[in-house]
């Protein structure tokens, strides 16, 4: 149960996070100079990963993603239980972050483009959108195996890699989706905003999920041939 | 004895360089660009931590924040005696900060929004304050209670770990409070400004504190977990 | 076979994140702020390094660059049919990369100064361009050589150093040439984009090459040293 | 002789880059985006450290900064001679670094606010150039000697540690003084550029050694308290 929990509270942090830093850029103009930015909100997602990596991951291993759950599970380092309860402890805590993060907005000013955070795309760029979750949610996903694996990963720095790459895709995806690559992460805000982002969030699971999925087959190839 | 002066030197280097960054942010148009900004001032908190903690880390474990003393102390790690002059300290060094700092301000041009940068808030928005500066400390003391658990934790990645949450914490809640999740911090530029800063002090010692007691519950429920 | 598809990938994923971050920075601006301009594209090409560092580093030594390719093979670390079976799949890696990025920008708006990311000088300043290619790759793979040395090296953190010494050649280099410093990084945006890009190209082979080349040299010399 | 040359080539890629990045961050707006900025360039100064510390960290500790070599000096780490030499040859670094930087200025277009990177300050404000210079210094290589201490440093991490140091010290510092904190840095720039520069380069030459001698007697201090 621990480790749910910690999942759940792992998520909570990377949506409350990160999605608040896209909620409270704009506003940050009036008070020290420029906003944060594109570059400060990947930094925030990215961190979120550093910051709850180096917390829980000794506990839950600090998956706060159902796509990496998915990956990590496919790739047979996890039993199908804990795989389901992971997915929905993060889910949750997702929708937990949402809800801070409303009560911050509603107990106060703010001032960016965007009251959750949430996830959405041009309906004409559907395939763009597509795309670029299912290709990036690749990417990470297979940093995340890769960089955890016990031979030859990267040992304690994996949470840092992970992180670093987060932010990474978030610099390159920001612009088209906003970035999930996490469908946990695009539920919470979705749920709060209805509208747009709740009738889009299908892409935002099924695209992370085909990415990972890739991420897991990929990974084995490359496993395999260290004996 | 040695252990008291490092949390001074710590705490006075985090307020010189944090709110020096936030001091200076201004005039940098004038020189080389835009001026730093929001994200410029997050990693001169941050990065004063990650300076600090391989500095003064192996003498005082470089808290250099009361609220992190207390989420220590409450863990059971450090006895009371040392907790309070810790705190003491730290206070000490963050008056001595903010005094360097007015000493530059004073002996040339700077031309930032604010000459100490003191934390303040919109009267109006005091609710949205507290329960910003509780639940961000709130994270980052789980943060460092997490990663210094000697079973699991970061080991010597711990102090870039906190570091990075620190400046995660500031892209987000700059744009709300200036960000304090430290009560030493807000003491040193309140008792130099006055006015609203000293005014509105008794939030960023108690909020924090609030934060801080809840992560060392939380803290304690994971740990036990683990034998 | 592996590790040579290891490094088709890890170059596929340098070139689709780095020059994707050129191409999609522009269009940033309409959703969260500014767009991530030359520090997010520098940040997005060392991450991508670091990323795959320690995601295959442990397969192939991630190279992702012909021009370090050539000094770790000049330095005696790797036989000539390893060599140059790693820079053509680097190349066909980089290929891919361009492809895809390519398909996502035609599936879709994106509104940066480029469409391919591809390496590109003024014609009147080709000199500056030849020295800022030729002096930043040695540079570059001097840090790859001293820092994955077996000796002395920086162990774990070396794919961190190395990733963090490419963001630090980007901020400098990108207003210059846009920075390549790997030939696999400039011919694959060139073949898809052609014109200037393709015309240019011989450029940021032979630069980068004879680079690489001196720190070679320059290496043999430090390393000689330590017995 | 080899640990000379190390630091040699060391303090010119900090030069090149560190400065360079000054030089050509104005440009860079013509490219991407908005150039890279105070951010930026703090950055590429911490930056060039980490690639150098973990390049010729072992071969001589990666000092490039005769600041650092006096406070080395005066901990009793390293003997007269070579600190002597080390001075030496990180000023020859710096003037080299220098030298390559301003082919590449005069062999192309630059559109930077300086075209040498030089250290410069309003002559109406000496003291708080002076003071500036002084506590950074104090503050950055406190941070040398506490991470590089045999028992209890950051030990692999130091050099990232350092590095990051000095991009904080340079988001505060630039408005003032354009940072230098390494009179090594300075000298360089001043005798290509002359004038000004030339002039005010005595206090960056004074007051970083002030700075640095204050934190050897500190070091020195919590040091004896470690047995």
């Amino acid at each position: 149960m621990r480790k749910y929990l910690a999942e759940m509270i792992g998520t909570m942090v990377l949506v409350l996070m990160g999605c608040g830093s896209a909620v409270f850029a704009g506003s940050a103009a009036d008070t020290v100079g420029a906003g944060v930015g594109t570059l400060g909100v990947a930094l925030a997602f990215g961190l979120s990963v550093v910051a709850m990596a180096y917390t829980i991951g000794s506990i839950s291993g600090c998956h706060i993603n159902p796509a990496i759950t998915l990956g990590v599970w496919m790739s047979g380092r996890m039993n199908s239980k804990d795989a389901t309860m992971y997915m929905i402890f993060q889910v949750l805590g997702a929708i937990i972050g949402s809800f801070i993060l409303s009560l911050l907005v509603s107990s106060g000013g703010f001032d960016g483009p965007t009251a959750t955070g949430s996830n959405t795309f041009d309906p004409s760029e559907t395939g763009q959108a597509f795309i670029a979750e299912a290709v990036f949610t690749f990417i990470f996903v297979l940093v995340v195996l890769g960089s955890t694996d016990e031979k030859g990963g990267a040992g304690n720095l994996a949470g840092l890699a992970i992180g670093l790459t987060l932010v990474l895709i978030h610099i390159v995806c920001i612009p088209i989706t906003g970035t999930s690559v996490n469908p946990a992460r695009s539920i919470g805000p979705a749920l709060l905003e209805g509208g747009q982002a709740l009738s889009q969030l299908w892409l935002f699971i099924v695209a992370p999920f085909v990415g990972a999925a890739c991420s897991a087959l990929v990974w084995k190839f490359f496993a395999a041939g260290r004996k």
